[in-house]
C-alpha cells in the first residue's frame, strides 16, 4: 500500500536549500546514511519560488534542513528575524493590540518550564504544573471588574464561571455559542437538577425537522450585525446552527420582515448601514427577533461591544433588553425544558439522569458579548469618566445586567500579550455538561482546548499584578485623547491635501478610519484595511488603532507618509 | 434595567484579601474614589475557601487586588510560583510531555514582541508580525517527515497543507473532524472544479432525515476506539456530527452487528478489551464499517498513532486500508459529489458556483490519524531502527499510505514547549472552503482560530534547527530504552513486594502502566491515571512517560518511593 515517492533522479537539478543552498538530500547525518537514507520525501518543486517573500527575510535562510543549522546559521537567521519583528512591532498602528510588553525581564524563566492548564480551572488535577491558581485570581479579577457574582461556586448557579482562553476571542466566541446552542436546543445543563458533574450530556440535533417549521422551540437562529467578526461566521457554521437568513430562506422565503419579498440578508444591518457607526440596528434587530420568536424559535443573539473595524460599542443594555422584552411577548423569557423533551438525544443519559421527570426554568434567548477589546478596555474608560479624565464612556455591558449570558475578551488586545489570549465567562448555572467524564486528566473536560496554554494566566496575571485600576484608568483617557488627535491630525490632512480622505471615528472608539493608502504604507504600519460601499461608491478604507504604544510621534510619522506624493495613488 | 450590587454593608466582615490581608475594597487607589468606588463587585464569598488549596502556594498571596501587587508582594508571590513549578516540573513523570526544554535562553527576547499568525500560513497578510516564514519552514519540514509531497502548492491538490495548532492536538482533531464532515457531507471543496479561492462554502447538515434511513449519501457515521482521547468525543459532539452508536441506536436498534441483540458500543472494541494493548480491533472496526458502509453511509474513522494512556500504535496501515477495501465493495472508495447535490446548502454560494452543473470525485471515506506523540516521535524510531539502535518501529502511517487523509501532531509532547501547540497536515485537494472572505487580515481564514499563537512556530523552528535527525534517533532510542527500564525496575519491585502491580507496556511505547499508588506520590510526580475493568476486577492504574527529562535517577526515585510502607495501601 505505500505509495513508492519516486526520487527526483540524476536528471532533476538539485533544488537549493537551507541557509548553506545546498541540495536538501545533502544534508543528511552519518547515522541517517548508515543503511541507506531516511524514509522522508524530497522537495518536489523549489519551495522558496511557491511561497510568498517578504524580501527583508528570505525563506532560504529559513528552511530546515535534516542536520538541523550550524550555530552561525542559527545566529544569522535569529538575528535577522528578530530585528525585521522589532521593527514591525515598532510602528504597528493597524490592529487593536497593544505592543507595550515588558514581560521578557520577568517571565524568561517559564520558556523553560512546561506549563499546561488542562480542564477546569478550578479542578486542579493530576497534571500539576499548571498556572491555575494565577487562572483563578486573573478570573476573579475579571467577575469583579464585570460586575460578576464571584468567586465561582459550583454550588451558586447566579456565581460566575470561566476560564482562560488558548486562542483569542475566537475561542470565547465559539465557546460561548457553543455553550449557547447547547442551552437553547434542550440539552441538560451542569445545574439541570442535579448537583454533581455528570458527563455524556445529550447529543446535538435540530429539535425542527427539515421538511417544515413543525416544532421550533428547541432549533436556536441565531443573530449578528453585519460588523461583526468574521470569528461569529465561523463558529455559526462550525456548530452548525441556522442563520436567521439560513431558516428565513428555507421556510419563509418571501416573508422577509425588513423588506417583503426582497431577499434575506446574511446579518442583521448596522445603524445607518455601511456609512454609519458601526452599531447594531436596534430596530431592526427587533423586527426579525419578533419574526422567529413568535414562531416558537429560541433567540441567540451576538453583541459587539468594540466591533472589529469601527470599534463600535453595541448598546448592549437596550439590545439585550429589547430581546428580552420581544421574546416575553411570546413566552420566551423563561420557559420549562422538560429533561426527557429534549432534540435528538443521548438515550444511556437520558435514561440515567431523566427518570424525576423533572424540568429547570430557562431562558429562551441568549444573548453573547464578544468583547474583544472592549470588554477589557471600557470598564476603565468608565473610571476615567467618573474621575473627570474623559467626557464620555460606552454604555453598560456586564453582568449588572440580567439579560447577558456570556462575555468574552481578549489579553492580548488592551493587556497586551506576546500572543494571543483571553477570558470566556458565563454565569455557572449555565454551564453545559462537558462531552464526557475525564479521569485520565483529574480534571472535568469544561473546556474548549483540552491541553491549555498556562503562560497565558501567567501573562494576564503579570500585568494585573502589575497595574492598578488608577494605572489603567489613565491610559484609557490617554489612549482616549490619542484617538482624538489622530481624528484631528487626519482631518488637517485632508484640508491639506483637498482630498476627501473619508476620515471617521465612531463614539469612544480607539479608531479613525481613512481611505486606504498606498501598499508600502500599509506594509510599514501594518494597517488593516476593508472595503465599504457608500451609497454605491466603493471606499478602500484603512484605519489606525491608538493602543498604548502608539505614540504622537508616532501617528506624526504616519501622517507625513500620508502626505508624500503617490501616498493615495491608488484611489 | 442593571441590577444594584448589594452592598455586604456593615454588618457583614469584611473577607480578607490579597497578599496583605486586607479587605477587597481597601485597595481602590485615590484616582478611583476621586467621584465614589467604582462600578465593580465584592466578593460574595471567601474565594480562598471556594477554591481547592495548594498548601505549597497559598491563594492569598496570588490574589489581585485593584491596586496590583507592591514589587515586593510581586516578587514573593512569583519566586514562590516559579520555585513550586520548578519542582513540579523536576520529578513529573506521568505525561507525555518533554520537560527538557532550553528555549529562555535564546527566546526571551520574544516576549516583548506580539506575533500573530492570522490566517493561512501561506499568506502574509496585513497584520505582518507574524511567524509564518518560521510555520512554513516548520510545516516543510513535517511534510518530508511524514511523506508528503512540498512545498504546499494550491495549484497541487496532492501536496500538503497545513497549519500551526494555536491549542494542541485536540485543536487538530477538532479541524480535522470539521473538514471531514464537510469533505464527507458534499461540501464544496477549495478544489471543487475551481481555480480561486472562494468563499461562503455550504452550510453544514446532514442529508439523512431524521424520520428515517432514506438518504445516507452525505450523512458521515464515525468511528473510534475505546482506547481514544477525549477530544474526539469532545469534537464529534461539537460537530454535531453521529457516532456509529448514535445511528444504530436510532435507526438499527436490534441490529449491533458485533452482537446482535446487545445494545450498541459508543466505541469501536479495542484489541483484547481493556485487557489488551490498547489498539483498535480491526476485525470489529471491519464489521461495523461494512454495516454502515452498505447502507451508504460516508465512513470517518479517527486512528490512533499513540494512545493516551497505553501509548498503543493502531496498524494504520493495515486499518485504513480495511476501510478503503469495504468502502470499494459499496462504492465509496471513489464516488461523484455532484455540485448542486448537497445537502442543506447556502442557495447564494449554490447559484455562484454550481452553474456548471460539475462535480467532483472524492473518497465516500475519511480517515485521521491522532499521532499526538506518535506522529511527532515514531519516525525518529524508524530511523533509530534503520541504524540499528533498537530492534522494532511502528508501522507506517504517514501520507505513503494514500489512504490517510489528514494528520496531528503535538509539539509539546516530544519536542517541548512552554505550552501546548502542535501541527495539523492534510493534502491540499482536500480542503475545505473558508466560511467566509476575510479582507480584513488580508489573508484567508482556513484555521481554527482568527488570531494564531506565533511564538509557537518560532519555538518549534528553534528546536527543528538546533536537532538533526540524527540527535533525535538517538534520543528516541534512548527514551525507549529508558521505557524498558523503567517497565523491568517495575517488575523487580512486583516480585520485591510480591503484589501484582500490573506493569504493561505495549509495544513500541514510551508508556509504562501500573497499579495506582497512594495520592502523595500521584501528586508529587504528576501522575496520570485511568482506571480498567479487566474480566470484571476493578484495576486503578497509573502510568509514566519516559520522556527525554526522564532519567534513570528519577525513575529509581520513583521506584524508591513505590517500596515505601503504605504506597500502595488504597491498594
Amino acid at each position: 500500500m505505500p505509495e513508492p515517492h519516486a526520487d527526483p533522479g540524476p536528471g532533476v537539478p538539485e533544488i537549493a536549500f537551507g541557509p548553506a543552498d545546498e541540495p536538501w538530500r545533502n544534508s543528511f547525518g552519518g547515522l541517517s546514511l548508515m543503511s541507506g537514507p531516511p524514509d522522508v520525501t524530497p522537495p518536489s518543486s523549489d519551495p522558496r519560488r511557491s511561497y510568498a517573500s517578504i524580501p527583508e527575510i528570505p525563506y532560504g535562510q529559513f528552511q530546515l534542513p535534516a542536520s538541523g543549522l550550524t550555530e552561525e546559521q542559527y545566529a544569522a537567521a535569529e538575528n535577522h528575524f528578530r530585528s525585521w519583528l522589532e521593527q514591525q512591532c515598532r510602528v504597528s498602528v493597524g490592529f487593536q493590540v497593544s505592543g507595550d510588553l515588558d514581560y521578557q525581564q520577568r517571565l524568561g524563566p517559564y520558556l523553560g518550564l512546561a506549563l499546561n492548564n488542562v480542564g477546569d480551572p478550578y479542578q486542579s488535577g493530576a497534571y500539576t504544573h499548571n498556572s491555575k491558581i494565577l487562572e483563578r485570581a486573573v478570573l476573579d479579577y475579571f467577575a469583579s471588574l464585570w460586575n460578576a457574582r464571584w468567586p465561582h461556586r459550583r454550588d451558586d448557579p447566579e456565581s460566575y464561571w470561566g476560564y482562560s482562553l488558548t486562542m483569542g476571542a475566537s475561542e470565547g466566541n465559539l465557546y460561548g455559542l457553543w455553550n449557547a446552542r447547547e442551552y437553547l436546543s434542550g440539552q441538560l445543563m451542569l445545574h439541570s437538577g442535579q448537583d454533581s458533574w455528570s458527563s455524556g450530556g445529550g447529543r446535538y440535533g435540530p429539535a425542527g425537522d427539515p421538511a417544515g417549521p413543525r416544532s421550533n422551540s428547541y432549533h436556536p437562529v441565531i443573530f449578528y450585525s453585519q460588523d461583526t467578526h468574521y470569528s461569529l461566521t465561523k463558529a455559526t457554521r462550525l456548530l452548525g446552527v441556522d442563520t436567521f437568513q439560513d431558516v428565513g430562506r428555507r421556510w419563509f422565503p418571501d416573508e422577509n420582515p425588513l423588506a417583503p419579498g426582497t431577499p434575506w440578508p446574511a446579518e442583521v444591518p448596522s445603524l445607518g448601514g455601511a456609512d454609519g457607526d458601526g452599531t447594531i440596528d436596534i430596530d431592526c434587530l427587533a423586527v426579525l427577533v419578533d419574526f422567529f420568536a413568535s414562531r416558537g424559535f429560541p433567540i441567540l443573539v451576538n453583541l459587539n461591544y468594540g466591533s472589529t473595524f469601527k470599534g463600535a460599542y453595541d448598546d448592549v443594555e437596550v439590545a439585550s433588553r429589547t430581546v428580552h422584552e420581544i421574546c416575553a411577548k411570546h413566552g420566551l423569557d423563561e420557559r420549562p425544558v422538560h429533561h426527557d423533551h429534549r432534540g435528538r438525544h443521548d438515550d444511556r443519559a437520558a435514561e440515567e439522569q431523566d427518570g424525576s421527570g423533572g424540568f429547570d426554568l430557562r431562558t429562551g434567548y441568549w444573548v453573547h458579548v464578544d468583547g474583544a477589546l472592549g470588554a477589557g478596555y471600557a470598564p476603565y474608560l468608565e473610571m476615567a469618566r467618573r474621575a473627570g479624565l474623559v467626557a464620555a464612556a460606552p454604555p453598560v455591558f456586564d453582568f449588572r445586567l440580567p439579560t447577558v449570558h456570556s462575555i468574552t475578551a481578549s489579553g492580548h488586545k488592551w493587556m497586551g500579550a506576546p500572543w494571543p489570549c483571553g477570558i470566556f465567562m458565563t454565569r455557572t448555572g449555565f454551564q453545559m455538561v462537558p462531552p464526557r467524564e475525564v479521569e485520565y486528566t483529574g480534571s472535568s473536560d469544561t473546556t474548549l482546548a483540552g491541553s491549555r496554554n498556562g503562560f497565558s494566566p501567567l501573562l494576564m496575571w503579570d500585568y494585573l499584578a502589575r497595574h492598578s485600576y488608577d494605572d489603567q484608568a489613565r491610559w484609557a483617557a490617554e489612549c482616549d485623547r490619542m484617538a482624538a488627535y489622530a481624528e484631528s491630525s487626519l482631518r488637517a490632512l485632508e484640508t491639506a491635501l483637498g482630498l476627501d480622505l473619508w476620515v471617521a471615528r465612531s463614539p469612544f472608539s480607539l479608531t479613525v478610519r481613512f481611505r486606504r493608502p498606498a501598499p508600502w504604507i500599509v506594509q510599514k504600519y501594518s494597517l488593516s484595511y476593508e472595503t465599504t460601499h457608500v451609497r454605491g461608491q466603493r471606499r478602500p478604507c484603512a484605519h489606525l488603532f491608538t493602543m498604548r504604544h502608539v505614540t504622537r510621534d508616532l501617528v506624526d510619522a504616519l501622517v507625513r507618509d500620508l502626505r508624500r506624493v503617490g501616498a493615495f495613488a491608488a484611489g
